[in-house]
């Protein structure tokens, strides 16, 4: 069974609170979803700002393998030829083999939003359709607030339907433009449409009541053939249809054929670099592709997916490029510190050890000694990983701090500058480096200093830096846990620190960081964590 | 018609990656779902750790306006007696009238992951209801991996669930454990059972592809009366289904009579502090009860809200306790500005202005000069009032900040040091402070300064501090934008700085931070943005 995705990330996904893409950005995300196979891509709607006209200008130089690049825009205005709507003319003129035309399928929306003549907003509907095709344009139809309007008056909206489709629209859109109606009045609704409109039928979600991924579910099993959402679900409000949810489901579940199959194993990827260049956080918990979406922590579990994977996942966290993780809590145990440690030092062959053997007690201390201070491992795989290299004696003295400094005096014109002096098998380098503040300043001082000895760290850099002040256990003083993401352009790894200083803290984290870079070179793929 | 909600924050959303739960922490979160209207709380497994025995005999000693606290643990071992098995002992001892008891309902698991007969299962299940039943409990019983173990063996399934209700369980609970199950196959699964089990259904879903929310409605479009979930929809890898998304679309848009009226006016606040305890920020995007849920930012969308709230909201945000938010970026434009304007001077009369005033003009240019330079206002509406009221001459000079210097060295064993000299009014006044790190040092000594001239600062603190760096649009350097949320113990407010350098970044959201409270004193109620 075919079923043709069109993502709205740079039209929806740019209404989401936060969202403020560059053109760069777009030209971006265009090639990302291009590379996984996505076939239609909304660009925007280039009559709204100069940079979305110069999107579309560019977008038209290079070739996608797979994508056809949509524009996005209304129907002409009441009263006024096409030949005269500026908007209209500016969405024929953007270039592209097809436009998406929105029109209001609401009688309420009509009559008392923009004020227009019921049959007035009909005559829009097919004379824009009608004029776009007249230029050369194959047209989806996004039918507004169609399934509130259906609830309301649902002969007027079905007439609006059958005005599109009479007016040669080759996809007619059902969009829950608000959001906030159900999967089965969805399915009930999509399937009466379905006994009406013969153009093939395209469903538009938003996520207003946490049910956007099962409400196009549900459109798809009453017979719609066009699947829209955002590739991570942003867009108004509480966002769009997730693709990065819903293509999994689709295409490992349902058994419907949507991407290749190679992109499939792509899909955690693609999202976690869509999420970095909209510069947002992709939610940990997010299904299929989230950090923890195959986390494991009470113990049951963790010892149960060790038994059969099967046993507490749904599917093969490899069959989307995503993967187990086995979290270190005082929930989880010995278990869990096992499971973790077979999976890093494969070659301890870890399952013959005696539970009782004494590295496990001395790391598991460790870790409670260190959670106390306020280091997270869970966060932080990366640190715990050099916590367990180090106890079993795989860790080599790389390098030794003997002193940091932050010096001069700091009145907000000048930059911070710091001084580290780092030790390496008995030779010494100092090093000084300016920064945006003093944590910037160390991290260049250091790795200038180490650079000498390992070249190797030009080619990392830091790609998130998260300061939390959390009360200690024993309430006597905060505590800052830092935690820092860094990137050698191919992976990712987070380090922890934790003290009462945040200086100190980040001191400890950014140690790690480079640590963990030097027992990953190059060659040996490292760790996308 | 009623439902019952059991929530489970304390056991299954425990299990969610980066959730620890002090004593203090699971003290204060029952208080607060009692508060709201919660009928069933699970407290945890008391025989996991001596922190979780601790919480139950502590909980008893409180009265609960409306909660009945629930233990949660296993049948009892395979092959043992109940009186022999210590876990079961621990979950009657309690001292709760309810308990949740698990138990295996599909044969994969009997047979492949916990190695049992699945005769010896179907006993363990009897032994264990009658044994607590025998003690004087209330037992609800969980069928562990229901949904998938009835799609793969039907019979034993329905085994498992005939014999909890012979032995005497009160409610019975379908559970998918893996959360892999379609809405529709939940609610055909469930109408099945619904005809052979006479013991009312309870309903437990994890959201591993995005439908825990629609899962649990087509449980009870097919006869459930017991949701399960937890608060905030954390848990185990992808989280359960989510009951404050969840409890507004039953109440509000279902008909159902869950919670008393005046609690789901509260259900955004009671979102927000569980989050809080739970140390995590809520979604942005959360339905019903996200900071966007009802954020308007396409220039069509804020114009039509501002005619009739319903052209793009499904229900009023008041009636969830949570706001709409009207944001200021390239696509929103002077429509929104001049909404924004509207809720924030009343006085004003903004609608009788005209569109070309030159305030909005000014405001409109300082926004886009400010966005260059790091500050974002989407996230910061504290900062954007200021702005506006500086911008309309509302804003009096509380104070302004002669200098402000870093001094001494800093070896990672000192504190920083801070000085601070403001002026208010022509009177000086120099402050010194030590802190965990610059930020911190020259947020002490600034507030020990102002607090001479005006006590009511004593009120507020820091409540979060998050830095990213950002590219600047010409990449010539790096952004560093700080943004900082306040709290005076009943209002959060957030505040932006953006400047190459994070202590100045820190000192411009810090100043931003004080001059909200100083216009927003304690009778005037606040904001709790």
């Amino acid at each position: 069974m075919k079923l043709e995705i069109l993502d709205s990330t740079l039209r929806d996904g740019a209404q989401g609170e936060g969202i403020n893409y560059s053109l760069e950005d777009k030209v971006k995300i265009f090639k990302t979803l291009d590379k996984f196979g996505i076939g239609f891509i909304e660009g925007g709607n280039p009559s709204s700002n100069p940079k979305e006209t110069e999107f579309f200008s560019k977008s038209l130089t290079f070739s996608a393998k797979y994508a056809k690049l949509i524009s996005f825009g209304a129907t002409r205005k009441k009263n006024i030829r096409c030949e005269d709507d500026p908007h209209l003319l500016s969405l024929i003129n953007a270039g592209t083999e097809y436009v998406s035309v929105f029109g209001k399928a609401s009688y309420f929306h009509v009559t008392e939003i923009i004020n227009t003549a019921p049959d007035e907003n009909l005559r829009m509907i097919d004379d824009t359709i009608r004029f776009c095709i007249k230029n050369g344009k194959k047209v989806f139809f996004d039918a507004e607030h169609f399934f509130d309007g259906y609830k309301n008056n649902p002969d007027y909206a079905e007439k609006v339907l059958l005005t599109a489709q009479t007016a040669g629209a080759c996809r007619i859109v059902l969009c829950d433009t608000n959001g906030g109606t159900f999967p089965s009045e969805v399915y009930d609704i999509v399937k009466s449409v379905k006994g009406l409109i013969e153009t093939p039928l395209g469903i538009h979600c938003h996520n207003d009541i946490g049910c956007a991924t099962a409400c196009t579910i549900a459109a798809i099993e009453a017979g719609a053939t066009q699947i829209q959402g955002t590739f991570i679900g942003i867009g108004e409000r509480c966002g769009n249809t997730n693709l990065s949810v819903l293509i999994p489901s689709l295409q490992l579940k349902m058994g419907y054929d949507i991407v290749p199959e190679k992109s499939l194993l792509n899909i955690t990827e693609t999202a976690r670099k869509i999420a970095e260049i909209s510069n947002i956080k992709l939610r940990n918990d997010m299904p299929y592709v989230g950090k923890s979406a195959f986390a494991h922590k009470g113990g049951m579990h963790a010892d149960g997916v060790r038994k059969n994977s099967k046993s507490f996942e749904h599917i093969n966290p490899e069959s989307v490029g995503n993967k187990r993780n086995i979290l270190l809590s005082e929930v989880a145990g010995r278990g869990a510190v096992m499971a973790r440690l077979e999976e890093l030092l494969p070659e301890l062959n870890i399952s013959g050890i005696d539970k009782d053997n004494p590295h496990i007690a001395v790391i598991l201390e460790k870790i409670k000694e260190n959670e106390k201070k306020g280091l997270q491992y869970e966060a932080a795989e990366a640190s715990f990983e050099l916590l367990v290299k180090r106890e079993f004696g795989l860790l080599p003295e790389f390098f030794s701090i003997e002193y940091f400094k932050i010096i001069g005096e700091q009145d907000g014109n000048n930059p911070s500058t710091a001084v580290v002096k780092i030790n390496v098998g008995g030779t010494t380098e100092l090093a000084v480096s300016e920064g945006n503040g003093p944590v910037n300043a160390i991290d260049k001082a250091l790795r200038n200093a180490l650079a000498v000895f390992y070249p190797v760290l030009n080619e990392m850099a830091l790609s998130d830096y998260k300061v939390r002040i959390i009360d200690s256990s024993d309430a006597t003083a905060a505590i800052t846990r830092v935690l820092i993401e860094s990137t050698d352009g191919v992976n990712f790894w987070t380090t922890v620190g934790g003290s009462p200083d945040i200086i100190n803290a980040s001191v400890i984290a950014l140690t790690d960081s480079i640590l963990y870079k030097l027992i990953h070179p190059p060659e040996a793929g490292g760790d996308s964590r």
